[in-house]
């Protein structure tokens, strides 16, 4: 028979997996010695044998709880379900990594109206008793059943009010026994069947429920988004009760170590006296801070400081700490490594390194990669955020805070920006041609689209604040105005967003900038002194690409070269070489577009100094430039002396069914050799003009995406090398440049071989990759996604996190491959995973020799590559 | 120094890959010791030299040419160039494989104003030795200089005029002289500068033109068409001439050993008297039966036949002859294996093996599998077709002939159909909308679209008659008429296509139906006592199914559920089904759509008898089903009570960007697992029903469409399995079943190890495989496809022939994994390649279990996969 349950005394702090992080802490804090209430734990592997039994937990299982029911009981001596003496517990869950809130608890369990009385009796404290009853109720009702909380509060408000009391504490003895009434009528009226006395079946339910509720959706959400295998299941702790709400001398609080939003080394916490469970949380009464403790209660105080001090230095980390109070009895019932925010934790790590708690490696190791997010954008001043009225709630597309005023069009948010205002722009959807609009504000607001939207993806390669798919929003472009929250914004008036939360604020909230200094700057020195892996940046513009390198970028390993032709004065040039029927007019109009490129590429490289820039040749379908507004189009023909149909025909001529695998990439250099020969001139006389200025060692770059086959690479290669040929004879000098090529599309990966023989270095481009792979257009997945996640076949969205058994797997392929025709293959990726530290660890542990991410993530992939480092070792 | 040249007694005919088809045989011939004019054959390696070297022919090489010609120059005892006695020779094409008419010919090289004269002397025949040279620089100033033929002629035939004569035999010397003078200046006139008088010029020029010749546009085409790697390169035979100009003794001609239209064993051919080269098919002059030679020059004619016979039983195959008969003494000018028609391959491999010279497994390798296309669709009677008029070509879409009366709407397609007539549906472009009216037409026309477009593919596969892409057409819907080569064609007037040529005539032309009988199911029968792949088919209906059974399919390897639902009864009900926004209005719907389906499956099962039947889930995204046009709208809108903006809300809202990679296959089952259940209800009680009322044995296999991950393939086995077990329960009877997957997104292939753990089968979908792999969409890439067919990047079209390297190795990775966890795992393919005859022969050489092809193809993919397990012995 297996053994599916341990005693507290059985388990330690190393037996998290089975026993969860809860009944680990729990097994390691009584081993300890310290006062823990008496208990046992139903291992993970209970909860998943549950699941594999189509939701039943299994007799045996049933068996081994009362098993150790019992010698709970003879540890108590109280019996469960003694009429004169009862064994209450607590059913509390307690999953491997802490999911705080996520799932169920129910205190005060082994009540019933028989038991109740007894305890009442023994206790010689009625009121108490009933107390601890219309509590057990309401958890069972809400946790078990179902049954919304909501409408025992009702209740119990009803009987507040008659009484004329504010607080729970000042009902009487008589009032809780009514209440207690009234709790089981309601439970009769909703579920059609009285409360259940038998408390060996309040006991199964419990524990099943909290099974469950591994499974309910906020449970499976937060699983997404912290990574966690929904196979890991949770533990049930079942646990003697401890009362905090036996009276004055009795209580209930949280505690940490160490402050978790600023590191500060001070104990920071509340409690409350006279109280049980989430009552300290739920804001009913105001806590004490924990330091009030001291007159209250002193001895008690005194206990618990020398006990968390125990605690940290055992754990060697901040702990997060609850406890009760019984009658002046001091026990623990939970400690766990704190959260913190990313400013916290940086502070802590630094200040445990100094105290010679522990060491760099360590810090670093401790540190979550994706909290620094925080402190890498404008964030809200608390003071001003304080007086701010939230009016709507959309996704948190890019995070960072932005405050401005409202515009509804690119055209106008320019004239604004032109004016120095401070922008925000609002829109249903981007789409290319708001880039220039999206480029001057500060944030982007819009009404559609999920986090990998066109809004959300430039705005965070942009590092501007973006809140998408703000759905109740009720935009009137005519008018030029939105509602929202009941509150009409007209254009011109301020709003502020938090891209980080998805809020929306009306009004001008002030915003702070980031910088990398302190603490922060001390971190990401010890993880460059620990990591492999290069950190190169996605960044288009010179703006970008100065954001990259105050935040640690060593290069650009993905310059998107037509990010630049969405410009107001670009985007006319290179309409106009679309639209061109012949070649000379097509030459003229790229003629014109080279002299733009040259001075983007002049720029990027003097902000980029000695670094390498890698450039990418035009990708996306020439469609995408295309206008597709009416009044767009009448001024383009206007312009080039077209019919509004003739340019209409083209526009329609250029749509594809698929474009995502249509006329895009390479394949536009095989079509028109001539774009790709401006851009490689454009690109090289820009390196040469800018290494004799500046005396910059500048070696170009140059990727050609999406190529398939290696003959395709060849014709590529060939155009770009005549190209540069060309212009190192006019300007009589030389140049050392290198000529990659993308590996996003699953043909190349298998023949990655071949094209090796053809680059200088492979950039894996995972967006396409995963899309190509995986056979899903990242555009359209977010619509049926959720029900992947819901179904359980998907536990990520692909495009965040890379799939490393499929997409990793070509990807490995690849690499292999590359290396075994050119030992020393410069490989890395540079799509949306260079910035997902799960994503970098993949990358590091196949030998990759960078990764490149958009320049807020910068510092998120240093640390997760020096993690990597520490944990391969 | 590497030897780039052989003389014709150094070769054989083994050495087809160096020398060339032309140079291996004539090397063969002369070893033989028949009647071969001297000379050598430059190699295919030369040819790929010149390629190498940037199209210049080494130094090397010509230093060797003018060496050879030496040695040509003893042997003949005559000079290259000698005024007196010039050495003249012919500089002809010769690849691999046979191109006819592909690549460039000059005959007479040598001579020049100095040589024309010695010639003349020599001869003692000006007027031939003038006949000759103004030949020469027709041919020179044509096939090196690319000075169009046409000019020449024109000045031919003025001069002809002027002399007021027919044919060009009956000019004179004078004439002639005269004509050589008028092309010289032509070609001054036409190159600023002289005819070029020096022979080694003429001669390295004329080389060239044939190495470049084999990249000229005509011979890249057939190339491609014909499967031929542009990496082979073409030999060239330079050969002293032989003059069938030299009067009425002289003659050429051109022979068959057997008829190539019929295969009869009698000899077929033409020969004209004092004539050259190009005159017999020129057609200026009415050429000879060859058996009128007999009377002409008996001695020569009794000679040819002997030799002709000869050159047959040692070829053991059809000869296509070339000979020139010099003042009474015949020469063989070329032999090879004669081009046939499909009948006659038939014809002449049954005689052949009854004659005993060749074995059955012989006959089975001769057969050009793609030739049999002709034998399976109905074709214009000959007699008929003389009379009709063609009035336009558009691309030959999908074989077959057709005659009916001309139809603009599916609708009217369908009325008429009901009134019994013959029915040609002419549209715009088809969408699955027109799937019905294509259904009920003979043939279908369209004016947009290639070869891979939705009327192409659909049309191949219910084996009607279809010309795309006939972009003369101009069609007037509102009018229901169109205008096509000058005819005004109105509805129900008669139009006849010609599916195999993309020939349309006006009028009613007779047709007669294809079967499988005499020599044809001879051959089929040898081919399946061969063969190893089992041959299935890609079946919708029962007359799809009908069809291919009748061409010896074993079984349905795939059944496109959805294809039913495009019915004109059953789309209002799925459109019903897709816009109900709850799960009861969406399950009335569906229960409506499964008495439909297993209608269709009871059908399918009832023709299929004992054979396996693979039945797809529904796998197109949604919005295919929707109406585009606004009346449909309305009229959807009117039947489901909404409004027709709420309509088109919907049909918005499922739009997809790139629809491919959107929500489809088992993506819908996902989220919508009541349509799987459905269609799994409906296929099990079809079979047991049929199983019960005829007593076959039934063993349906259910296929799960665009699986990525084995989680997504569980979910939905489960939602199918759970509903098969209800209808067993229900009908108290039990029914063996297949489960199965298709692997046709690349992660499949990656992960086939883990898929292949729940599925009973894999059935590789290579269309959409090949689009995932190569990130190419079929519907977009004919646009752009030509520019990779001129760089040469790719040489065929990836949806016609599989692509072995890339899409291929992943189904070998597939098909090794599947196989490791599941040793005798059926493994097929089912996409478009099934059909094709060198991506089968892969299928066979990595073991698959079978092949599933459109009706139509089956006989081709009998004798393909025959072929494969001969090649493989």
């Amino acid at each position: 028979m297996k053994k599916w349950i341990y005693l507290f005394e059985e388990g330690n702090a190393n037996m998290r997996d089975l026993l969860g992080g809860k009944g680990a802490n729990l097994a390691e804090m009584t081993n300890l010695g310290l006062p823990i209430p008496y208990g046992f734990t139903i291992t993970t592997e209970a909860c998943n044998d549950y699941y594999e039994k189509n939701k039943v937990v299994s007799e045996e299982i049933k068996n081994q709880i009362f098993e150790y029911l019992k010698k709970l009981e003879e540890k108590q001596n109280k019996k469960f379900g003694d009429p004169t003496n009862p064994l209450l517990v607590s059913v509390r869950s307690g999953a491997r990594a802490s999911m705080p809130g996520m799932m169920d608890t129910i205190l005060n369990l082994g009540l019933n109206d028989l038991t109740v009385e007894g305890f009442a009796k023994k206790t010689n404290n009625k009121r108490f008793a009933y107390d601890s009853y219309r509590r057990f109720i309401q958890m069972f009702s809400d946790v078990v059943m179902e049954i919304p909380k909501s409408k025992f509060e009702r209740v119990l408000d009803k009987i507040k009010k008659e009484k004329n009391v504010k607080f729970d504490n000042e009902l009487t003895e008589d009032d809780l026994v009514k209440v207690t009434k009234e709790f089981k009528k309601l439970y009769q009226k909703e579920m059609n069947q009285e409360f259940p006395q038998d408390i060996k079946v309040q006991l199964i339910e419990a524990v099943t429920a909290v099974f469950r509720s591994w499974d309910n959706p906020r449970a499976i959400y937060y699983r997404r988004m912290n990574d966690i295998p929904s196979s890991w299941g949770t533990a049930v702790n079942i646990q003697a009760m401890v009362f905090g709400n036996m009276g004055d001398k009795s209580g209930t609080g949280v505690a940490f170590t160490r402050n978790p939003s600023t590191g500060e080394n001070k104990i920071y916490g509340e409690y409350l006296i006279n109280a049980q469970g989430e009552d300290v949380v739920a804001g009913i009464r105001t806590p004490q801070p924990i330091t009030k403790l001291e007159q209250d209660l002193p001895e008690c105080y005194q206990e618990f400081m020398s006990i968390a001090s125990k605690l940290e230095n055992h754990y060697r980390d901040m702990q997060d700490m609850e406890f009760t109070i019984e009658e002046g009895k001091l026990y623990f019932l939970q400690t766990r490594n704190g959260k913190r925010t990313a400013h916290a934790a940086l502070q802590v790590a630094c200040d445990m390194v100094d105290q010679g708690l522990i060491t760099k490696e360590e810090a670093l190791l401790r540190i979550d990669c994706k909290s620094l997010d925080q402190l890498l954008h404008p964030c809200f001043d608390v003071d001003s955020l304080k007086e701010a009225k939230q009016i709507g709630l959309g996704l948190p597309a890019s995070p960072g805070a932005a405050a401005g005023r409202v515009y509804f069009t690119a055209a106008d948010a320019k004239d604004a920006y032109d004016r120095k205002e401070r922008v925000i722009l609002v829109r249903l959807e981007t789409s290319p041609e708001d880039i220039e609009g999206m480029h001057v504000a500060l944030g982007t607001l819009t009404a559609r689209g999920g986090m990998t939207s066109h809004a959300a993806v430039v705005a965070r390669g942009m590092g501007t604040a973006c809140v998408s798919g703000c759905s109740d929003i009720s935009i009137d472009e005519e008018k030029k105005e939105f509602t929202l929250g009941g509150c009409l914004v007209k254009e011109g008036d301020y709003i502020s967003l938090d891209g980080s939360t998805g809020k929306v604020y009306l009004g001008d909230v002030l915003t702070k900038e980031a910088s990398i200094t302190g603490n922060f700057e001390r971190i990401m020195n010890w993880a460059d002194e620990v990591r492999r892996l290069k950190i190169f940046t996605n960044a288009d513009t010179p703006k970008n690409a100065m954001d990259a390198v105050k935040f640690g970028a060593e290069g650009i390993g993905l310059c998107r070269s037509e990010h630049m032709f969405f410009q107001e004065d670009r985007i006319p040039v290179i309409r106009r070489m679309i639209l061109s029927t012949d070649l000379p007019s097509r030459l003229e109009a790229l003629k014109q577009l080279k002299k733009f490129q040259k001075e983007d590429y002049k720029a990027l490289f003097t902000v980029m100094e000695n670094r390498s820039v890698t450039i990418r040749l035009i990708d996306p379908p020439l469609h995408e430039f295309l206008p597709t507004e009416e009044e767009d189009i009448i001024e383009l023909a206007k312009a080039m002396k077209k019919t509004k149909e003739q340019v209409m025909e083209v526009c329609n001529s250029l749509k594809e069914f698929n474009p995502m695998m249509g006329h895009r990439g390479c394949r536009l250099a095989v079509t028109f050799p001539e774009i790709a020969q401006m851009q490689a001139e454009a690109i090289i006389e820009a390196a040469i003009e800018v290494k004799k200025e500046k005396g910059f060692n500048i070696i170009p770059e140059i990727m050609i995406p999406l190529v398939g086959d290696v003959k395709e690479l060849k014709f590529v290669k060939n155009v770009v090398v005549e190209s540069i040929m060309k212009v190192v004879e006019k300007y009589n000098t030389s140049i050392k440049y290198h000529l990659g090529t993308m590996i996003e599309i699953p043909r190349a990966a298998i023949l990655a071989n071949e094209i090796a023989s053809e680059a200088d270095f492979f950039s894996f481009g995972t967006n396409d990759l995963t899309q190509m792979t995986f056979g899903l257009s990242r555009d359209d997945s977010s619509k049926f996604l959720k029900d992947y996640y819901n179904a359980k076949i998907y536990e990520s969205d692909p495009f965040a996190k890379l799939d490393q058994n499929g997409v990793g797997e070509l990807i490995k392929l690849a690499a292999s491959k590359g290396r075994t025709v050119k030992p020393g293959l410069k490989l890395g990726i540079c799509g949306e995973h260079g910035g997902d530290p799960s994503s970098i660890e993949f990358c590091h542990n196949i030998g990759l020799t960078y990764v490149s991410c958009s320049p807020f993530r910068v510092p998120i992939a240093r640390l997760a590559a020096a993690q990597a480092a520490l944990k391969q070792k």
